[in-house]
């Protein structure tokens, strides 16, 4: 028998963290939600280097952390526990201690490796697309947070919460000057005019593992790839739309709001790329 | 013997939360941090009521929280708990649930206590005034997270970062528009041609229980009050400095880099109704 999840805290079994842990007090860590595949954890080593960009950014020690992160992985593996489950989510905290917001001189950080089934998508978005929605919410403009994934999303959670019907997969989030960010858990990419667009996230937004090796793999296969600020108008011109992270692949947008479109070419070509990059990674 | 901390998960001694917690995994919840006198809870029924405005802005159920909160804090006080601590601090999380940052149709948020030792401060900085400096962090601005105590506070700890200097008591941040917010960990106040000037908080920024505590207080005794947004010129200018909180009440600023001041008569004045106040809730 199968257990629904697998929880390991500085890597041995557990499911609790110490009330005075940084990551609960002030959202002060980190995490990636990577996807597994036959045992295989897809795109490890893009989601690894995220981490440890985010790690350099907070001034989290990144050793030995990862190194005990891929210690914890290769042991997961090896006892047969990747190939049990479907999402790996890694949860790294700044740990205990400090005074107040102070952090502490020499930080022990807290890492948490959570297996878990991967969500199940009867209705099969990725042939068929997804309808979405804008968001009310404007994000926060802050270079100091921008494109890392850390664990102080309330912004994610209110903007998730404007809606419940099931039948709108995302909301797509504007920032405060109204430039477009990406969804409240997907990044989002357009075919313009035979260019793949996507937002520049260095001012809000994270810096999707999916995303990035989508945006290198166009450029690799000769598509013009930009980033920029780009105001919604841009996306309702364009001819093709997507969704993309480490558990959906790519989502087609068929429809947002009043305006709508079909799954294209460009966008059968990079879940094609990306599932034999899959294959091979 | 009396321990270091207490500390009361869901009303049961505990000392840790589940990993599923929405808290941890995304800094979705709200705290208050209260201090105890002689086993009162100072301005309780401000705190509670802040705590309030910030479950409604994040769509956390108040109640029956609320009134498990005062229960857990009678009963504290009846045993004679609180009268051994300083502080107490409360954290409230929308609790385990949801899919991914969906909030659950019906959350049951999790409450905390914990009852600390107040922090001690030697040097008397309440006489003596504090040293600060400005930070280079600016804060995000955002409407929807502006002014509550939520617990998403990585822009709080990266700026308290900034240094290590214990002669720096706290490090001021302006916003992404260069206007004055607060402290790290405190609201700032000044006094310029005789009015009582504060930043608006309604972009960034804590609101203050000891700040609008001390604004209706000005008011009361006709210094007049001004809340607005301010370059740092105007504080540079001014001829009082302070900085508030829950757990440090008054602090004078007697320098911010290479300007100084010494404290003056409204800071004083204001110390003593607080003080006064302290002694009346």
């Amino acid at each position: 028998m199968i257990s629904d999840t697998l929880t390991l805290v500085d890597g041995e079994v557990g499911d609790s963290l110490p009330l005075g842990d940084r990551g609960l007090a002030y959202g002060d860590g980190l995490f990636e939600t990577i996807q597994l595949l036959d045992g295989r954890a897809l795109l490890l080593d893009a989601h690894l280097k995220r981490l440890r960009r985010g790690c350099e950014r907070l001034a989290i020690p990144p050793q030995p952390l990862l190194t005990s992160l891929r210690a914890d992985i290769a042991r997961l593996g090896s006892d047969g526990e990747l190939a049990r489950y479907g999402v790996l989510k890694i949860l790294v905290t700044r740990g205990v201690g400090g005074r107040g917001y102070l952090p502490p001189p020499d930080p022990a950080p807290t890492r948490v490796l959570m297996l878990s089934q991967r969500p199940e998508y009867p209705d099969d978005p990725a042939q068929h697309g997804v309808r979405i929605r804008l968001c009310q919410l404007r994000l926060a403009q802050s270079p100091w947070l921008a494109g890392i994934k850390h664990l102080s999303r309330l912004e994610q959670v209110l903007a998730r919460a404007e809606w419940r019907d099931p039948a709108i997969r995302e909301g797509l989030l504007l920032d405060q000057d109204r430039y477009l960010v990406e969804g409240t858990m997907s990044n989002l990419l357009w075919v313009s005019q035979g260019r793949l667009c996507t937002p520049r996230l260095d001012l809000c937004g994270v810096e999707g593992v999916v995303r990035n090796h989508l945006l290198s793999r166009a450029s690799e296969i000769g598509l013009e790839v930009e980033e920029g600020r780009y105001p919604l108008s841009q996306l309702e011109a364009a001819d093709e739309v997507m969704l993309c992270n480490s558990l959906i692949d790519i989502w087609p947008v068929v429809a947002l709001d009043a305006r709508s479109w079909a799954p294209g070419a460009v966008t059968r070509r990079l879940q094609g790329l990306l599932k034999e990059d899959y294959l091979a990674c």
